[in-house]
Protein backbone atom coordinates (compact mmCIF):
# COMPACT_ATOMS: atom_id res chain seq x y z
CA UNK A 1 0.00 0.00 0.00
CA UNK A 2 1.20 3.51 -1.02
CA UNK A 3 1.42 6.28 0.88
CA UNK A 4 -1.13 9.06 0.32
CA UNK A 5 0.36 11.98 -2.02
CA UNK A 6 -0.80 14.39 0.42
CA UNK A 7 1.36 13.22 3.19
CA UNK A 8 5.24 14.64 2.81
CA UNK A 9 8.21 12.24 3.10
CA UNK A 10 11.16 12.40 5.21
CA UNK A 11 13.97 10.48 2.96
CA UNK A 12 17.73 10.59 4.19
CA UNK A 13 20.89 9.17 3.14
CA UNK A 14 24.45 8.64 5.19
CA UNK A 15 27.51 9.99 3.90
CA UNK A 16 30.69 8.88 5.29
CA UNK A 17 34.53 8.97 4.50
CA UNK A 18 35.72 6.15 2.22
CA UNK A 19 32.24 5.73 1.25
CA UNK A 20 31.28 4.24 -2.45
CA UNK A 21 30.08 7.35 -3.75
CA UNK A 22 27.35 5.37 -5.90
CA UNK A 23 25.97 3.45 -3.65
CA UNK A 24 24.74 7.01 -2.41
CA UNK A 25 24.40 8.99 -5.29
CA UNK A 26 22.39 6.52 -7.90
CA UNK A 27 19.79 6.03 -5.16
CA UNK A 28 19.77 9.95 -4.64
CA UNK A 29 18.17 10.26 -7.97
CA UNK A 30 15.18 8.54 -7.65
CA UNK A 31 15.21 9.64 -3.75
CA UNK A 32 15.55 12.96 -4.04
CA UNK A 33 12.52 13.04 -6.43
CA UNK A 34 9.90 11.47 -4.94
CA UNK A 35 6.64 13.71 -5.14
CA UNK A 36 5.88 15.71 -1.99
CA UNK A 37 9.09 14.83 -0.14
CA UNK A 38 12.55 16.19 1.35
CA UNK A 39 15.84 14.70 1.17
CA UNK A 40 18.74 15.16 3.99
CA UNK A 41 22.08 14.11 3.05
CA UNK A 42 23.67 13.47 6.71
CA UNK A 43 27.17 12.74 8.43
CA UNK A 44 28.74 13.84 11.79
CA UNK A 45 29.74 17.40 10.52
CA UNK A 46 29.59 19.32 7.53
CA UNK A 47 32.69 19.08 6.45
CA UNK A 48 33.77 17.80 2.93
CA UNK A 49 33.42 13.65 2.91
CA UNK A 50 35.60 12.16 0.64
CA UNK A 51 34.75 8.61 -1.09
CA UNK A 52 36.94 5.60 -2.00
CA UNK A 53 37.96 7.20 -5.22
CA UNK A 54 38.54 11.12 -4.27
CA UNK A 55 34.49 12.43 -4.81
CA UNK A 56 33.64 15.10 -2.16
CA UNK A 57 30.69 14.98 -0.50
CA UNK A 58 28.54 17.76 2.06
CA UNK A 59 25.84 16.32 4.49
CA UNK A 60 22.89 19.23 5.22
CA UNK A 61 22.49 17.98 8.51
CA UNK A 62 24.01 15.95 11.28
CA UNK A 63 22.78 13.13 13.03
CA UNK A 64 21.41 15.35 15.85
CA UNK A 65 19.35 17.28 14.25
CA UNK A 66 17.49 14.74 12.04
CA UNK A 67 14.05 14.51 12.42
CA UNK A 68 12.42 11.16 12.52
CA UNK A 69 12.94 9.74 8.53
CA UNK A 70 10.26 7.78 6.40
CA UNK A 71 12.94 6.38 4.53
CA UNK A 72 16.62 5.93 5.67
CA UNK A 73 19.13 4.98 3.05
CA UNK A 74 22.78 3.40 4.04
CA UNK A 75 25.67 2.92 1.36
CA UNK A 76 28.71 0.97 1.53
CA UNK A 77 32.20 0.84 0.59
CA UNK A 78 35.52 0.08 1.88
CA UNK A 79 34.78 2.98 4.79
CA UNK A 80 31.79 1.06 6.26
CA UNK A 81 34.18 -1.23 8.30
CA UNK A 82 35.15 2.68 10.54
CA UNK A 83 31.67 2.54 11.56
CA UNK A 84 31.12 -0.70 12.88
CA UNK A 85 31.67 0.41 16.04
CA UNK A 86 30.61 3.61 16.18
CA UNK A 87 27.94 4.13 18.72
CA UNK A 88 27.17 7.52 17.18
CA UNK A 89 26.05 5.73 13.71
CA UNK A 90 25.05 2.59 14.72
CA UNK A 91 22.49 4.23 17.50
CA UNK A 92 21.44 7.12 14.61
CA UNK A 93 20.50 3.94 12.64
CA UNK A 94 19.11 2.24 15.79
CA UNK A 95 16.43 4.71 16.55
CA UNK A 96 15.36 5.77 12.55
CA UNK A 97 15.00 2.29 12.07
CA UNK A 98 12.65 2.28 15.45
CA UNK A 99 10.23 4.86 13.29
CA UNK A 100 11.12 4.38 9.48
CA UNK A 101 8.88 3.27 7.37
CA UNK A 102 11.90 1.35 5.03
CA UNK A 103 15.83 1.21 5.66
CA UNK A 104 17.41 0.59 2.60
CA UNK A 105 20.69 -0.60 2.20
CA UNK A 106 23.37 -0.32 -0.82
CA UNK A 107 26.46 -2.49 -0.93
CA UNK A 108 28.00 -3.19 1.94
CA UNK A 109 25.34 -0.50 3.97
CA UNK A 110 23.82 -4.14 5.01
CA UNK A 111 27.12 -4.75 7.44
CA UNK A 112 26.83 -1.42 9.08
CA UNK A 113 22.92 -2.27 9.57
CA UNK A 114 23.89 -5.42 10.80
CA UNK A 115 26.02 -3.92 13.32
CA UNK A 116 23.39 -1.69 14.41
CA UNK A 117 21.48 -5.25 15.08
CA UNK A 118 18.76 -4.58 12.49
CA UNK A 119 19.65 -7.79 10.02
CA UNK A 120 18.45 -10.24 13.01
CA UNK A 121 16.39 -12.80 11.38
CA UNK A 122 16.28 -10.83 8.10
CA UNK A 123 16.92 -12.05 4.27
CA UNK A 124 19.63 -9.69 2.78
CA UNK A 125 21.82 -9.02 0.27
CA UNK A 126 24.97 -6.72 -0.28
CA UNK A 127 27.90 -6.97 -2.90
CA UNK A 128 28.64 -9.83 -3.87
CA UNK A 129 31.99 -10.20 -2.06
CA UNK A 130 30.69 -9.90 1.34
CA UNK A 131 27.71 -12.10 1.23
CA UNK A 132 29.16 -14.93 3.27
CA UNK A 133 29.67 -11.87 6.04
CA UNK A 134 26.05 -11.41 6.64
CA UNK A 135 25.15 -14.59 8.41
CA UNK A 136 27.35 -12.85 11.45
CA UNK A 137 24.93 -10.33 11.40
CA UNK A 138 21.61 -12.67 12.07
CA UNK A 139 20.67 -12.25 8.10
CA UNK A 140 19.51 -15.25 5.48
CA UNK A 141 22.00 -13.96 2.49
CA UNK A 142 19.83 -13.80 -0.05
CA UNK A 143 21.10 -13.74 -3.40
CA UNK A 144 18.80 -11.34 -5.33
CA UNK A 145 19.89 -7.83 -6.90
CA UNK A 146 16.97 -6.28 -4.49
CA UNK A 147 15.59 -8.12 -1.32
CA UNK A 148 12.65 -6.62 0.52
CA UNK A 149 12.19 -8.42 4.12
CA UNK A 150 9.63 -6.21 5.96
CA UNK A 151 10.72 -2.57 6.87
CA UNK A 152 14.28 -3.43 5.57
CA UNK A 153 15.23 -3.56 1.81
CA UNK A 154 18.55 -4.14 0.73
CA UNK A 155 20.34 -4.02 -2.62
CA UNK A 156 23.59 -5.68 -3.68
CA UNK A 157 26.44 -4.24 -4.70
CA UNK A 158 27.04 -0.48 -6.51
CA UNK A 159 25.19 -0.10 -9.39
CA UNK A 160 22.42 -2.50 -7.99
CA UNK A 161 21.33 0.91 -5.78
CA UNK A 162 19.91 2.12 -8.45
CA UNK A 163 16.94 -0.73 -9.05
CA UNK A 164 16.35 -0.73 -5.42
CA UNK A 165 15.70 2.98 -5.33
CA UNK A 166 13.24 2.72 -7.98
CA UNK A 167 11.53 0.06 -6.01
CA UNK A 168 11.63 1.91 -3.10
CA UNK A 169 9.66 4.64 -4.71
CA UNK A 170 7.37 2.13 -5.96
CA UNK A 171 6.37 1.15 -2.69
CA UNK A 172 6.16 4.99 -1.23
CA UNK A 173 4.25 6.60 -4.51
CA UNK A 174 3.13 3.75 -6.53
CA UNK A 175 4.44 2.18 -9.62
CA UNK A 176 3.40 5.27 -12.02
CA UNK A 177 5.76 7.68 -9.97
CA UNK A 178 8.61 5.24 -10.33
CA UNK A 179 8.06 4.73 -14.32
CA UNK A 180 7.73 8.23 -14.82
CA UNK A 181 11.39 8.92 -12.61
CA UNK A 182 13.14 5.72 -14.69
CA UNK A 183 12.02 7.81 -18.19
CA UNK A 184 13.17 10.75 -17.06
CA UNK A 185 16.76 8.90 -15.72
CA UNK A 186 16.72 6.94 -19.13
CA UNK A 187 17.32 4.15 -17.51
CA UNK A 188 16.85 1.58 -20.05
CA UNK A 189 20.92 0.47 -19.34
CA UNK A 190 22.97 -1.69 -21.94
CA UNK A 191 26.06 -2.61 -20.29
CA UNK A 192 28.87 -2.92 -22.98
CA UNK A 193 29.97 -5.88 -21.44
CA UNK A 194 28.74 -9.15 -19.69
CA UNK A 195 30.88 -9.50 -16.54
CA UNK A 196 28.13 -7.54 -14.08
CA UNK A 197 27.73 -10.35 -11.53
CA UNK A 198 29.96 -13.63 -10.36
CA UNK A 199 27.83 -15.78 -12.39
CA UNK A 200 28.21 -13.41 -15.78
CA UNK A 201 31.86 -12.73 -15.61
CA UNK A 202 34.51 -14.60 -17.21
CA UNK A 203 36.52 -16.71 -14.57
CA UNK A 204 39.65 -14.81 -14.94
CA UNK A 205 37.63 -11.17 -14.38
CA UNK A 206 35.59 -13.00 -11.21
CA UNK A 207 39.23 -14.31 -9.80
CA UNK A 208 41.02 -10.52 -10.19
CA UNK A 209 38.31 -8.72 -8.24
CA UNK A 210 37.91 -11.53 -5.83
CA UNK A 211 41.42 -11.41 -4.83
CA UNK A 212 41.71 -7.28 -5.06
CA UNK A 213 38.39 -7.37 -2.43
CA UNK A 214 40.28 -10.37 -0.57
CA UNK A 215 41.84 -7.91 2.75
CA UNK A 216 38.59 -5.86 2.87
CA UNK A 217 36.16 -9.39 2.99
CA UNK A 218 39.02 -10.83 5.62
CA UNK A 219 38.60 -7.59 7.79
CA UNK A 220 34.79 -8.00 7.20
CA UNK A 221 34.67 -11.21 8.35
CA UNK A 222 36.66 -10.68 11.29
CA UNK A 223 34.65 -7.68 12.29
CA UNK A 224 31.48 -10.22 11.65
CA UNK A 225 32.71 -12.75 14.32
CA UNK A 226 33.50 -10.18 16.65
CA UNK A 227 30.05 -8.75 16.78
CA UNK A 228 28.95 -12.92 17.33
CA UNK A 229 30.79 -13.12 19.95
CA UNK A 230 29.75 -10.17 21.71
CA UNK A 231 25.99 -11.03 20.76
CA UNK A 232 26.25 -14.67 21.60
CA UNK A 233 27.74 -14.16 25.32
CA UNK A 234 25.86 -10.98 25.79
CA UNK B 1 44.30 0.96 -29.92
CA UNK B 2 44.13 1.40 -26.03
CA UNK B 3 46.73 3.22 -23.73
CA UNK B 4 50.01 1.63 -22.19
CA UNK B 5 49.27 1.70 -18.79
CA UNK B 6 52.76 2.95 -18.09
CA UNK B 7 51.11 6.20 -19.36
CA UNK B 8 49.80 7.86 -16.76
CA UNK B 9 46.21 9.02 -17.31
CA UNK B 10 44.82 12.79 -16.16
CA UNK B 11 40.64 12.41 -16.07
CA UNK B 12 38.63 15.19 -15.23
CA UNK B 13 34.63 16.47 -14.74
CA UNK B 14 33.05 19.63 -14.56
CA UNK B 15 30.31 19.81 -12.10
CA UNK B 16 28.65 23.43 -12.13
CA UNK B 17 24.87 24.84 -10.32
CA UNK B 18 21.62 22.65 -11.05
CA UNK B 19 23.68 19.86 -12.79
CA UNK B 20 22.41 16.52 -12.68
CA UNK B 21 25.06 14.99 -10.07
CA UNK B 22 24.07 11.00 -11.58
CA UNK B 23 25.61 12.52 -15.47
CA UNK B 24 28.67 12.93 -13.00
CA UNK B 25 28.66 10.47 -10.36
CA UNK B 26 27.91 7.04 -12.66
CA UNK B 27 31.23 7.92 -14.88
CA UNK B 28 33.24 8.65 -11.69
CA UNK B 29 32.57 5.67 -10.39
CA UNK B 30 34.76 3.73 -13.51
CA UNK B 31 36.33 6.79 -14.84
CA UNK B 32 38.44 7.24 -11.31
CA UNK B 33 39.27 4.07 -11.10
CA UNK B 34 41.22 4.02 -14.32
CA UNK B 35 44.40 2.01 -13.47
CA UNK B 36 47.60 4.81 -13.16
CA UNK B 37 44.79 7.65 -13.62
CA UNK B 38 43.74 10.45 -11.54
CA UNK B 39 40.77 12.30 -11.59
CA UNK B 40 39.83 16.05 -10.89
CA UNK B 41 36.67 17.55 -10.58
CA UNK B 42 36.56 20.62 -11.67
CA UNK B 43 34.55 24.03 -11.43
CA UNK B 44 35.11 27.87 -11.13
CA UNK B 45 35.84 27.86 -7.78
CA UNK B 46 35.78 25.64 -4.81
CA UNK B 47 32.40 26.64 -3.11
CA UNK B 48 29.71 23.84 -2.88
CA UNK B 49 27.86 22.89 -6.39
CA UNK B 50 24.43 21.87 -5.55
CA UNK B 51 22.77 19.68 -8.23
CA UNK B 52 19.11 19.98 -9.76
CA UNK B 53 18.24 18.26 -6.42
CA UNK B 54 20.34 19.89 -3.83
CA UNK B 55 23.16 17.26 -3.05
CA UNK B 56 26.25 19.40 -2.85
CA UNK B 57 29.17 18.64 -4.26
CA UNK B 58 32.94 20.24 -4.33
CA UNK B 59 35.04 20.73 -6.51
CA UNK B 60 39.35 19.66 -6.37
CA UNK B 61 40.69 22.27 -8.81
CA UNK B 62 39.56 25.20 -10.63
CA UNK B 63 39.94 25.77 -14.80
CA UNK B 64 42.83 27.69 -14.40
CA UNK B 65 44.89 24.89 -12.43
CA UNK B 66 43.81 22.09 -14.92
CA UNK B 67 46.50 20.35 -17.02
CA UNK B 68 45.60 19.18 -20.40
CA UNK B 69 43.58 16.19 -19.54
CA UNK B 70 43.21 12.91 -21.62
CA UNK B 71 39.73 12.88 -20.95
CA UNK B 72 36.67 15.46 -20.10
CA UNK B 73 33.57 14.37 -19.02
CA UNK B 74 30.98 16.96 -19.85
CA UNK B 75 27.52 16.27 -17.62
CA UNK B 76 24.23 17.92 -17.97
CA UNK B 77 20.94 18.58 -16.38
CA UNK B 78 18.90 21.92 -16.40
CA UNK B 79 21.93 23.90 -15.19
CA UNK B 80 23.49 23.66 -18.34
CA UNK B 81 21.35 25.93 -20.02
CA UNK B 82 23.41 28.67 -18.23
CA UNK B 83 26.32 27.52 -19.49
CA UNK B 84 25.60 27.95 -22.66
CA UNK B 85 27.14 31.57 -23.44
CA UNK B 86 29.64 31.35 -20.54
CA UNK B 87 33.00 32.14 -21.81
CA UNK B 88 34.94 30.52 -19.01
CA UNK B 89 33.22 27.15 -19.24
CA UNK B 90 33.13 26.81 -23.21
CA UNK B 91 36.79 28.46 -23.62
CA UNK B 92 37.86 25.78 -21.14
CA UNK B 93 35.78 22.87 -22.99
CA UNK B 94 37.69 24.28 -26.49
CA UNK B 95 41.44 24.31 -25.33
CA UNK B 96 41.71 20.91 -23.61
CA UNK B 97 39.42 19.09 -26.34
CA UNK B 98 42.04 20.76 -28.50
CA UNK B 99 44.45 17.69 -27.00
CA UNK B 100 42.53 15.55 -25.17
CA UNK B 101 42.00 11.80 -26.49
CA UNK B 102 38.12 12.20 -25.68
CA UNK B 103 35.72 14.46 -24.68
CA UNK B 104 32.96 12.70 -23.32
CA UNK B 105 29.47 14.17 -22.83
CA UNK B 106 26.45 12.87 -20.83
CA UNK B 107 22.90 13.71 -20.99
CA UNK B 108 22.70 17.39 -22.23
CA UNK B 109 26.62 17.92 -21.62
CA UNK B 110 26.63 17.24 -25.00
CA UNK B 111 24.90 20.72 -25.57
CA UNK B 112 27.29 22.62 -23.89
CA UNK B 113 29.96 20.58 -26.30
CA UNK B 114 27.89 21.81 -28.73
CA UNK B 115 27.64 25.45 -27.75
CA UNK B 116 31.42 25.07 -27.84
CA UNK B 117 31.58 24.06 -31.44
CA UNK B 118 32.18 20.48 -30.79
CA UNK B 119 29.75 19.13 -32.04
CA UNK B 120 30.42 20.42 -36.32
CA UNK B 121 29.37 17.25 -38.38
CA UNK B 122 29.70 14.55 -35.43
CA UNK B 123 27.57 12.14 -34.40
CA UNK B 124 26.02 12.67 -30.93
CA UNK B 125 23.40 11.55 -28.52
CA UNK B 126 21.58 13.46 -25.24
CA UNK B 127 18.89 12.84 -23.01
CA UNK B 128 15.79 11.73 -25.56
CA UNK B 129 13.88 15.24 -24.65
CA UNK B 130 16.80 17.10 -26.32
CA UNK B 131 17.68 15.16 -29.33
CA UNK B 132 15.92 17.94 -31.57
CA UNK B 133 18.37 20.80 -30.10
CA UNK B 134 21.64 18.46 -31.75
CA UNK B 135 20.82 19.48 -35.21
CA UNK B 136 20.99 23.43 -34.00
CA UNK B 137 25.04 22.60 -33.07
CA UNK B 138 25.71 20.86 -36.21
CA UNK B 139 25.41 17.86 -35.38
CA UNK B 140 23.75 14.36 -36.13
CA UNK B 141 21.59 12.40 -33.72
CA UNK B 142 21.76 9.22 -33.32
CA UNK B 143 19.67 7.48 -31.22
CA UNK B 144 21.79 4.78 -29.54
CA UNK B 145 23.08 4.61 -25.92
CA UNK B 146 26.43 5.80 -26.89
CA UNK B 147 27.76 7.56 -29.14
CA UNK B 148 31.32 7.11 -30.43
CA UNK B 149 32.57 10.03 -33.20
CA UNK B 150 36.35 10.32 -33.43
CA UNK B 151 37.68 11.76 -30.34
CA UNK B 152 34.01 12.53 -28.81
CA UNK B 153 31.91 10.06 -26.93
CA UNK B 154 28.35 10.95 -25.69
CA UNK B 155 25.76 9.18 -23.46
CA UNK B 156 22.29 9.51 -24.05
CA UNK B 157 20.36 10.23 -20.65
CA UNK B 158 21.44 10.23 -16.94
CA UNK B 159 22.23 6.85 -16.33
CA UNK B 160 23.40 6.12 -20.03
CA UNK B 161 26.60 7.54 -18.51
CA UNK B 162 27.66 4.20 -16.97
CA UNK B 163 27.23 2.66 -20.10
CA UNK B 164 29.22 5.04 -21.78
CA UNK B 165 32.07 5.31 -18.73
CA UNK B 166 32.60 1.63 -19.02
CA UNK B 167 33.15 2.11 -22.80
CA UNK B 168 35.45 4.87 -22.45
CA UNK B 169 37.19 2.95 -19.93
CA UNK B 170 37.29 -0.07 -22.45
CA UNK B 171 38.89 2.75 -24.91
CA UNK B 172 41.88 3.76 -22.85
CA UNK B 173 42.41 0.47 -20.97
CA UNK B 174 41.10 -2.17 -22.76
CA UNK B 175 38.02 -4.20 -22.43
CA UNK B 176 39.77 -6.69 -19.50
CA UNK B 177 39.99 -3.84 -17.21
CA UNK B 178 36.22 -1.97 -17.88
CA UNK B 179 35.34 -5.86 -17.28
CA UNK B 180 36.93 -5.56 -13.82
CA UNK B 181 34.93 -2.35 -13.21
CA UNK B 182 31.57 -3.88 -14.08
CA UNK B 183 32.15 -6.52 -11.80
CA UNK B 184 33.42 -4.25 -9.11
CA UNK B 185 30.50 -2.41 -9.37
CA UNK B 186 28.05 -4.88 -9.87
CA UNK B 187 26.84 -3.62 -12.82
CA UNK B 188 24.40 -6.38 -14.11
CA UNK B 189 21.53 -4.29 -14.42
CA UNK B 190 17.74 -5.59 -13.77
CA UNK B 191 15.63 -2.87 -13.93
CA UNK B 192 12.15 -2.98 -12.03
CA UNK B 193 9.97 -1.81 -14.76
CA UNK B 194 10.18 -1.54 -18.69
CA UNK B 195 10.00 2.30 -18.43
CA UNK B 196 13.98 3.46 -19.16
CA UNK B 197 13.04 4.79 -22.80
CA UNK B 198 10.44 6.89 -25.33
CA UNK B 199 10.03 3.36 -26.71
CA UNK B 200 9.40 1.10 -23.73
CA UNK B 201 7.42 3.29 -21.74
CA UNK B 202 3.63 3.28 -21.37
CA UNK B 203 2.26 5.79 -23.20
CA UNK B 204 0.94 7.82 -20.43
CA UNK B 205 4.26 8.02 -18.76
CA UNK B 206 6.11 9.15 -21.59
CA UNK B 207 3.01 12.33 -22.02
CA UNK B 208 4.00 12.92 -18.75
CA UNK B 209 7.83 13.31 -18.75
CA UNK B 210 7.57 15.03 -22.34
CA UNK B 211 5.07 17.74 -20.86
CA UNK B 212 7.14 17.77 -17.33
CA UNK B 213 10.36 18.63 -19.68
CA UNK B 214 8.58 20.96 -22.32
CA UNK B 215 9.58 24.21 -20.41
CA UNK B 216 13.67 23.36 -20.41
CA UNK B 217 13.26 21.58 -23.78
CA UNK B 218 11.71 24.93 -25.67
CA UNK B 219 14.17 27.00 -23.69
CA UNK B 220 16.91 24.65 -25.23
CA UNK B 221 16.23 24.91 -28.55
CA UNK B 222 15.93 28.69 -28.47
CA UNK B 223 19.18 28.94 -27.72
CA UNK B 224 20.12 26.64 -29.57
CA UNK B 225 18.51 28.89 -32.57
CA UNK B 226 19.85 31.69 -31.51
CA UNK B 227 23.90 30.11 -31.97
CA UNK B 228 22.71 29.25 -35.24
CA UNK B 229 22.13 31.98 -36.25
CA UNK B 230 25.32 33.42 -34.74
CA UNK B 231 27.61 31.14 -36.62
CA UNK B 232 25.12 31.05 -39.45
CA UNK B 233 25.61 34.96 -39.81
CA UNK B 234 29.60 34.84 -38.81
Amino acid sequence: MTIPLDIHLKIGGIIFPNMDQCDFTGPFEALARVPNSSFMTIWKDRNPVRDLAGMQLLADTTFDEVPQLDVLLVPGGYGQEALMNDETVLSFIRRQAAGARYVYSVCTGALICGAAGLLQGKRATTHWTAMDVLPLYGAIPTDERVVIDGQFVSAGGVTSGIDGSLIVVSLLRGETVAQELQLYMAYDPKPPFHAGSPATAPDSILATITERARAITEKRMATGRAYQSRIGGA
